[in-house]
């Protein structure tokens, strides 16, 4: 994710969505963060990862995987499982998580013709 | 969206994931923006939509809706298409946009007990 885009992945697969508000103050956060896509990253079935947080705090992180089943295998991550704990009493004031089968996907804009 | 999420909504639902880079200047883009927020919520079959730009341009918007008939109009809106054509030429850098089916959803943190 160079670039911040998941690119080139081909439906059927499946998307956790995940909608936050943070809480004031860092608290360890960024370097979470970062180490949870290092380790999502490494998953089998990890396709990729988009994210943004505007400067209200509130984030939109979507993770892209092959199956329902390595979704489940990243939820069960012991690591991973203490920062959704931290997440829950420290980070986020506020959360949604979706899973979702993506059926259809598109790209843009359209390459102009000279 | 008060406060930016969309609640307690029941799957079953749909959700259009759309992740975009934005060029540089504004051209018109945030009342573009919030006007098809506006028309969006007037129309069959819309849940809600949550939303984050980064600093860097990045955003993350997904909308949620009843049906794939809903997703369809909400396409062939003749003004929303105005504004996407606007997208392609003079906004997005790039984007991707896909279509999910929600199947589970859950919030927090959970409420904690005195």
């Amino acid at each position: 994710m160079t670039d911040g885009f998941a690119r080139h992945l081909k439906p059927p697969y499946f998307a956790v969505i995940f909608t936050s508000q943070r809480r004031e103050g860092d608290n360890g956060y960024d370097q979470m963060a970062e180490r949870m896509v290092e380790l999502a990253s490494g998953m089998p079935g990890f396709l990729g990862v988009e994210s943004a947080r505007d400067a209200a705090g509130l984030g939109i992180t979507v993770s892209y995987w092959q199956s329902e089943e390595a979704i489940r295998d990243w939820r069960r991550h012991a690591e991973h499982r203490i920062a959704q704990e931290r997440g829950q009493k420290e980070w986020y004031a506020h959360y949604e998580l979706r899973v979702a089968a993506v059926t259809r996907a598109y790209a843009g804009p359209p390459e102009r013709q000279p």
